[in-house]
């Protein structure tokens, strides 16, 4: 049954796989093309904040869709969806603690609970090696470079904090092309925050991450490219301490039935 | 005093024009190169599905700013601004109806109230004329054609109705370019949402608008091409009887301390 032991290969098998306990792995590699998004569901009374937290910073925080308080279909991404089973797995966080993880909502979900999908760098990361970047954290399976900035996010009610961002070695004959690449897809992170000075935005040594791998220059000719990272709207939700805050856990994400060209600006 | 008689130069001159009640026109000329914003203002409990519509329907609802609950200030996109009295006319609905056409909004304010400023179609058309392509509204002070089309928006919670939009003729040679020119500016309407049949966006006769000013084309070549228009919000928000909803009067509008270029996307 070779069905059963390939990967899922549209967001619907995907999230088809995960309601009936197939698959609870990380979704890195699967529905190649698919765009895969990062997982935040909130009380009502909040939403309304983080909601313009999003949309003052688009750049760390692209919206893909929000559901309506209490709905679980994410009707405009992926119809027939439900944002309760279809995540591999869950984290539920009280007061900015984790309580549990777990592999569905059903035991913990109420009405007055709203959802956020954003985007994740999934999308653009493919859009980097369509254009001859190599990425070894891609190639290798590991995760990427992150660093807490001095960037400051506008703030919006309950929710501020510093920027996070990811970074990628990019050779400096590439890094145009990089920047350009990524300008098509701002629902996904879009264009680079900084380029080039990690000193300037904040970063002592971009060889010593914050957070993720750790990842040295391939080559003296290698220019460090921060772009805005989906870390960023977790951790300022965190540091806010909501009564209740559930998200993705980490690299197990939502998978939406958009390809990637459907997040495209142009 | 040539100064008195000039028209303002900048986004934060004809605030304090209006503030100080020297200037209650439309906006429409002034100041410019900077950006104009469509401004409405909605309670609190109506305001977080007005932003989710927002949200769902970029091109007619481009968000440049929304306020926090009772703030007044846009310290975005206009600091040092006061919403309730830098803009020349205002109109107050209750239930959908009209109530009154004000000067300023002092006597109504309220801390539950929260202001979105929404991108108006004066930027994208400086770039539509900086790339040769004539607008006879706009040289002759008159108003685009709009229609009501077939395109339903995406509902958000009470919000929901057809697409508004503004139709242009573009000659057959300029078409591409207009595309390519208005792509730039996703924060003030954007690409087109539908090029040369009428018919199939249910728009009967592109020559009779069925609001604002009808335009017939200037050569055989036009070709009639359509952008979602910053009336759809207004018209949704009225169709749903919000207890209360305050909008800028027709053509007089917010003006924001930012350059169309600082809107464009790339």
């Amino acid at each position: 049954m070779a069905g059963k032991l390939a990967l899922p290969q549209t967001g619907a098998e995907v999230r088809a796989e995960i309601r009936v306990g197939r698959f609870r792995r990380p979704t890195s590699g699967v529905a190649p093309g698919y765009v895969q998004a990062n997982l935040a569901i909130l009380p009502r009374d909040v939403a309304f904040d983080f909601l313009l937290f999003c949309q003052r910073n688009p750049k760390p925080c692209p919206v893909l869709e929000v559901l309506e308080p209490g709905q679980v279909e994410a009707r405009i991404t992926a119809p027939g969806s439900d944002v309760r089973t279809d995540t591999p797995r869950y984290r539920i966080y009280r007061q900015g603690e984790l309580e549990a993880e777990v592999d569905d909502l059903l035991g913990v979900w109420g009405d007055d609970l709203v959802t956020f999908l954003l985007g994740c760098s999934f999308s653009f990361e493919n859009a980097l090696i369509a254009n001859g970047i190599r990425l070894p954290h891609f190639e290798q399976g590991k995760n990427v470079s992150m660093f807490i900035t001095n960037i400051e996010t506008a703030r919006a009610g309950r929710f501020s904090g510093p920027m996070v961002v990811s970074m990628r070695w990019v050779p400096r004959d590439k890094v145009v092309r990089a920047v350009q690449a990524t300008s098509r897809f701002p629902a996904v992170h879009g264009a680079p925050v900084h380029i080039g000075d990690p000193a300037a935005i904040g970063v002592k040594d971009p060889t010593k991450a914050d957070l993720g791998d750790s990842w040295q220059p391939q080559s003296p000719d290698d220019v460090p490219v921060f772009w805005a990272c989906g870390v960023t709207p977790q951790a300022v939700a965190m540091a806010s301490k909501p009564p209740l805050m559930i998200t993705h856990a980490p690299g197990h994400m939502f998978v939406t039935d958009l390809k990637d060209e459907d997040v495209a600006a142009f």
